[in-house]
């Protein structure tokens, strides 16, 4: 390929160019003075990996054409790691991508960004707490950065959409479809309230290993990970991994020790991540200056709650967060049966607690 | 007092001393050869405060004689700071109390002990955990110290004596009263399978102010202080603060982020305890020589259970430990009624779920 090459095709082909880092890019156009030149020499010269030499010199102009066009009606911006427009924090990492695809606001890419990850199948609890952390910290002025996966990811953007907050999808396909299909829908808001990412081209589909190569990008844009239950083996260690790799904060979200989906939390706590009890934990962690004025109203916000009565705190102690009955609060209390009930009834409807199923009350964590 | 006297009486003297520490005993025996001086001008230059000084010089006879008539007929040891006998981790803190008043074995308090304390109002589950890891814990060869307090106190020393392990309790009040008076049974069996331990002298009863200064033997008898379950002030994270300070190891069993009783737990996590989600996590943790070899018999032991069938699995995770209708359960696996039904009678019969009032299922940690 010559110089002059229109730069939106020089994009698409280096972003088709397999094992292409944004260093090559950066020391290639360094010796070029910004000029595309793809000469055989000084690409070997460069250190470019044979596959991405092979695709540079002589690329399949029928798949390169499709992107082209693919690139002129979808709207999708192609982000060059040179570019000024690039986030600042990718281009920090080792193996950065040496372009990315962007649907949406690339200035959400140059907000301050925390990525919350966590698993596919995380129970009731969890969910809730993914997404009032988002919510919380997008309100904190954090951009809620994640996979899009079903699970903490789908709930994570979510809680920034309910505060009205940024939040960016980093997708482990290509931007022209949305994996997993069913949130196609939350896709489309997150493309108005942020970004859609991707380093990977047109048509490429859902493949197993392009996962936890693409978390490196959500952890790499985001000033910090925050995972929200995770089993042992989850991917969501992986992205904890990259952030820690990149020097980036860990946070962890602790839980039950039975609970098996704690338990990629816990490793990841005893291995040095930040134990993460509330979105303060994580913004005082942090310390950007944006964040901080706003929690610190948050903070006093909450700090107004008028307090509970000592008889309502003792009954809501002795519930704890198993379900118990009216007998069982009496026994573990010792007050009188008639002011068990009345008081359930109150911290019902000031939403504390729940009636359950044959008599029993359960707790519901604020 | 002059030389020669009795050494039980110079014991009961030292024992009712305020103030006086093992440094200022060491030091003293150190420039009388061992023998009992405590000429007044002696008493000063080794620093020993005025108050002490008082009651070494001129003690008052009555409270003496009486000190004296109740260590015959109970049988309490004294061990002295300078007595092999006296624990040696006890021995090394600082402010180490010069006289120890020992009922029971002296030997257990020459064993490996682990400390753990936590609140004395724990949920359910919490006090279940204080009794399971003081279960295993004993199981590997470590002797379970703790302070007797109802809760999780009581819970430890009773997993403890329920592996016919050793058990320690130092008590913050004389060892001729019981406190609080609902544990004197514990207190008799623990006396049986390990030993009672206080600094004070007969007749201190439970004063505030001493609870705290108890906590500081809790810690320093033991390589390390677990702590279960504990609120944001509670006197478990003094323990905590003790065995930091004496550069033991501090454990602490993380929760739920909605669990008040959790945040103590946290705290200390976050200022750099070690999280332990499971016994072996202590065990691995203090390398204690002797312990090493048995948990690992149960380590394989554990490993060799059954593994549960993948849907059953599928439900277990289902249900998570909050309690559902079967209802529930088939909307959230996708599998029949009548599947979950059986299912769920098959693992209620492994012990895996209870039933609760209203056809809701609750699920039962391990």
């Amino acid at each position: 390929m010559l110089p002059g090459m229109e730069a939106t095709k020089v994009r698409a082909m280096l972003a088709r160019a397999p094992g292409l880092t944004a260093e090559h890019v950066r020391i290639l156009f360094a010796l070029t003075g910004g000029e595309p030149n793809f000469d055989r020499s000084l690409l070997q010269g460069v250190g470019i990996p044979p596959a991405a030499r092979a695709v540079l010199q002589s690329p399949q102009s029928g798949e390169l054409s499709r992107d082209l066009r693919w690139i002129e009606r979808s709207g999708v911006q192609l982000l060059l790691c040179t570019d000024p427009s690039y986030p600042p924090l990718l281009a920090q990492i080792s193996a950065a991508p040496p372009v990315l695809f962007v649907l949406g606001s690339v200035e959400a890419l140059h907000s301050p960004q925390l990525a919350i990850v966590g698993t596919r199948s995380p129970t009731p609890a969890g969910r809730k707490t993914a997404r009032d952390f988002a919510t919380e910290l997008a309100c904190a002025g954090l951009t809620i950065t994640s996979g899009l996966a079903v699970g903490v990811d789908a709930a994570s953007h979510e809680g920034a959409l309910l505060a009205d907050g940024l939040t960016v999808a980093v997708f482990g396909t290509g931007l022209d479809m949305v994996y997993p299909f069913a949130n196609t829908q939350l896709a489309a808001r997150i493309r108005e309230r942020g970004a859609l990412v991707s380093e990977f081209p047109p048509r490429t589909g859902p493949k197993r290993r392009n996962f936890p190569q693409r978390n490196r990008i959500i952890s790499g844009l985001s000033y910090g990970t925050l995972v929200v239950e995770a089993a042992h083996r989850s991917g969501s260690l992986v992205t904890a991994k990259w952030a820690a790799e990149q020097g980036r904060e860990v946070f962890a979200v602790p839980g039950s020790i039975h609970s098996r989906l704690s338990q990629g939390c816990h490793k990841l706590i005893r291995d040095g991540a930040t134990l993460a009890e509330s979105p303060a934990d994580v913004v005082s962690e942090l310390q950007i200056p944006q964040c901080r004025q706003r929690l610190t109203r948050r903070v006093i916000r909450r700090g107004e709650l008028p307090a509970l009565d000592k008889e309502y705190e003792m009954l809501l102690d002795a519930l704890g967060f198993e379900p118990a009955t009216i007998d069982d609060l009496v026994a573990r209390t010792g007050f009188p049966g008639g002011a068990v009930a009345s008081m359930l009834l109150i911290l019902e409807l000031e939403g504390c607690v729940a009636a359950l199923p044959g008599g029993c009350y359960g707790r519901i964590p604020k």
